[in-house]
């Protein structure tokens, strides 16, 4: 299974998901797949949060909390699901606020060893 | 009912709540509560992350996606929820790995208006 086909798996069985990314902390994407009639920029959004991202894991550190597996973030236009899935790489998926944001978080869990055995 | 009446039951009705603060983005809390035997640092977690909601907060803003009405965080040892009361003050509750995310989450969102009234 190719990345592009985790990533279009992910979007196409959450409800109300718009996209998602393979994107690495230093914000150079792998991959991505977009919902048809969808134009979420879910590359700008990797990049914006991805130094956020760097910021929590330091944050985690200091507090000897252990890695960051996972970070929801909901905003008044939508949400967002990001979950480690190597040192280097994270995955990303942008939902619609009424989105199904725990389908999303339980296949996000299942996808990331599919692909960090890929990478 | 108090700040810390509010807090405690966030605590108290959550399977595997450790602690609750109502805390500023300047990282100087209002009031805390911690479930007995538990010696979770709940305003060291609140100071560390303040920083990073700051900054998630910013990320927002450049993405127009809204106001950032609430992050979760999962890392190894624990999960974290956090969310925005006022634009000044956050809620924020720490759970073990097994702890009932969706309950939190849902809880935190109607005692959000509670706390905002008390400010």
């Amino acid at each position: 299974m190719e990345f592009k086909e985790i990533l279009r798996e992910l979007v196409e069985r959450v409800d109300g998901a718009r996209a998602a990314i393979l994107m690495g902390y230093d914000g150079i994407a792998i991959d991505e797949y977009r919902k048809e009639g969808v134009d979420t920029d879910i590359q700008l959004i990797g990049i914006e949060y991805s130094s956020v991202l760097k910021e929590m894991k330091r944050a985690s550190e200091i507090l000897e909390a252990g890695e960051v597996a996972e970070v929801s973030i909901v905003t008044g236009k939508g949400m967002v699901v990001v979950r480690g899935v190597t040192d280097e790489y994270f995955i990303m998926v942008s939902l619609t606020v009424e989105g199904n944001l725990g389908k999303a978080r339980y296949l996000m869990k299942t996808a990331s060893p599919k692909l960090k055995e890929l990478l």
